[in-house]
């Protein structure tokens, strides 16, 4: 796609996003389950579009994990369905009165919550983003421009067909998702210089991909960062907690961002903790510093860049540390900002850890695994930033709006 | 400055925020206050680097307007002081608990408001900014990093001796505040790519200013942007109300950013408001489409170039429109997001004026000036925001604060 198509495609989205601002919750929800019931309705036809991703992908060499990763059944076909009518359920973010009141001068205000305009999502692989994403934009009011990777084509376009279907029925323009279908490096480029169109970008997806958006991205972005996640076992710690802790979040999910990629352990729990933490990380590559390597036979040395590393893989980096502090100088240096946690019985211990780590998420005698937005309540989430500025953590359909401040007077001037 | 002394610069004032970030409300309002009396102690020294700054500028052939910015009296040395005792009294943003509860599975969780870290403020001209900024800084929890123009260097300096007497007063690292005294357009850029040290980069300043950040920063940045804000007189106004709301816009302080720029008029009233608004803009340039001029004798062609313009001056653009409608599409062509204006005595119309134009202010019968972090019971600003994303309007001390994830558990593992 040209940059100019991909600026025509961008227009029609904005042009539809004023309807789906100015839409009550019901008529958005409408749009939601009726998009729902189409997926499922069209399943035979999403799924044989999904054939011939797979098919394609198998004959270009894809392994394994990817074709999982890209292939869809009915029962991921109804998750997707069930998912919208989950945000569908959820209460709509649009028009919360977030401050205000009436100024000494009876000048009345407000600060109200509104939706982005235009929200554009770049991904990878897996076709059910697509419904999530869309799902979620639209119930913030959003129009959702969609950029899928060209191994999902087949399939994001029968989605997104679904999904246009149910804004239709819902009397919704169909623009409000829309999808870019030149899947070139070129265009996935320009959408992230569409100035005037995109309100918000979020990438979901790898390194390259965020390092991509970083180059090249000119609108504004939430980034749904990488997880290099620590659990640290302090001097005071319960070890048998720790293990267990230590074992649910490396062991439970090694693929996703909040998985922990490397233990931290206080030197004098060390030798008793390691005993225990050894046959329980069965299965586990762990790779230590000196330190660690002295008390745990066979462990493989970890260089700078294994700290560094988000595995994301059934393999742990290990250091042994003199102090809480020397932990949390640990975690500055290599940490990525997404969860850290703390075991200790030492509530002392547990505050400092707090106040000290920069995350956007510290968690203290529990999994880094709960640092999601469904656990935190949030209902549902596009990702998890690992940024300072707009939305920090799992971002859920707050993320996904902005403020607007309304003053009422009577004639009031300075 | 070369870019390793600006990195050691910084990495002074990051390693002085985490001090700052952990001090009690009290310690940093006893460093406000400390550096409040040592500014007004060291008045005359102030006042001589200043006399410098002044000389140096008149030399180079300063105008007047540039040299009354720059120029300090014993008065604007007070008020400087005055306004950081004022920060003082603020309440303390840091620690507040924005959500939070106890999950199903007995997961304690809470949304808790800390400092950003490292604040990078880059401004021109005006030396009470260095106070200002800083002090917002400061009692937000943050280390603030100051870049201000070469024009007022000496000034500069004298005040920021003050802001570090009052942090050491306090017992807190005098590098919580740094001014980085390379003012060359090399070291700013290589500030506006500080990554890794500076969270949050708040720009003051005008066009080119933002235009060099907007190409040049990597670090995270939000933009006090421009104002180029309207008054529509709707078909339904108040004419009497509307003129004095729009001479208030207009003419009360022509240069500041939430000052009206360009009146639009709807063609039913446009005839009769002229004929009142005429003489009541006595001294504003006027200049505007075809339809306003034919019912204005006099008035000059405005230009698309004068529409976009934000003019900072007594002149004023103006077009006649045949509907709310094309108002709003006026003001979204035209218009920089910041703040605009309708004047009603129809709540439908309101209604659709607040509900269409995306801004970070919309007002209803009342002077944009208003638009204020003051006036809007924010306590002081450090900027106002025209992007969506983490802060939209007048920026008060929450803008210079972000969110942290806490959570607790007693061994919970997924």
């Amino acid at each position: 796609m040209a940059a100019p198509a991909l600026h025509e495609l961008g227009g029609r989205a904005k042009a539809a996003a004023g309807a789906v601002a100015a839409a009550t919750g019901a008529t958005k929800d409408a749009a939601l389950l009726a998009a729902a019931d189409a997926l499922e309705a069209d399943t035979a036809r999403v799924l044989a579009a999904n054939d011939d991703d797979v098919a394609r992908a198998r004959a270009s060499g894809a392994g394994a994990t990817q074709l999982d990763r890209l292939g869809l059944t009915p029962a991921r076909v109804t998750a997707m369905a069930d998912g919208l009518r989950h945000v569908a359920a959820l209460a709509d973010p649009v028009g919360a009165v977030v401050a205000g009141g009436v100024r000494p001068n009876g000048l009345r205000v407000a600060q109200v919550r509104v939706p982005l305009g235009v929200v554009g999502i770049i991904y990878e692989n897996r076709p059910n983003v697509t419904s999530d994403a869309a799902g979620l934009c639209l119930k913030a009011g959003n129009a959702a421009m969609l950029r899928g990777s060209a191994s999902a084509l087949a399939s994001n376009q029968a989605v997104v067909a679904c999904l246009r279907q149910g804004l239709a029925k819902a009397g919704l323009p169909e623009d409000a998702v829309v999808l870019v279908e030149d899947t070139s490096h070129e265009a996935a480029v320009s959408f992230m210089q569409l100035e005037g169109i995109v309100d918000c970008l979020v990438p979901r997806g790898g390194p390259s991909l965020l390092a991509s958006v970083r180059e090249h991205a000119t609108v504004p972005t939430v980034i749904d960062g990488d997880g290099n996640c620590h659990v640290y076992v302090d001097g005071a710690a319960d070890l048998d907690m720790a293990v267990s802790i230590l074992v649910n979040a490396k062991m439970q999910r090694p693929g996703v961002c909040n998985a922990a990629e490397s233990l931290l352990v206080h030197e004098t729990v060390a030798p008793a903790f390691f005993a225990l933490a050894r046959p329980a990380l069965a299965g586990v590559t762990v790779v230590g510093d000196d330190r660690a390597q002295a008390l745990w036979p066979g462990m493989g040395t970890a260089t700078e860049e294994d700290f560094a590393t988000e595995f994301l893989d059934l393999k742990l980096s290990v250091a042994v540390v003199s102090s809480l502090e020397a932990a949390v100088a640990h975690i500055a240096r290599f940490g990525s900002g997404h969860s850290e946690a703390i075991v200790t019985d030492d509530v002392h211990a547990a505050d400092r850890f707090v106040r000290a780590v920069d995350a956007a998420a510290v968690v203290v005698n529990a999994s880094t695994r709960f640092v999601d937005g469904g656990e935190l309540g949030l209902g549902a989430e596009i990702g998890i930033s690992t940024q300072k500025l707009h939305a920090r953590g799992p971002m859920g359909l707050e993320a996904l709006t902005c403020v607007k401040w309304v003053l009422r007077g009577e004639g009031h001037v300075r």
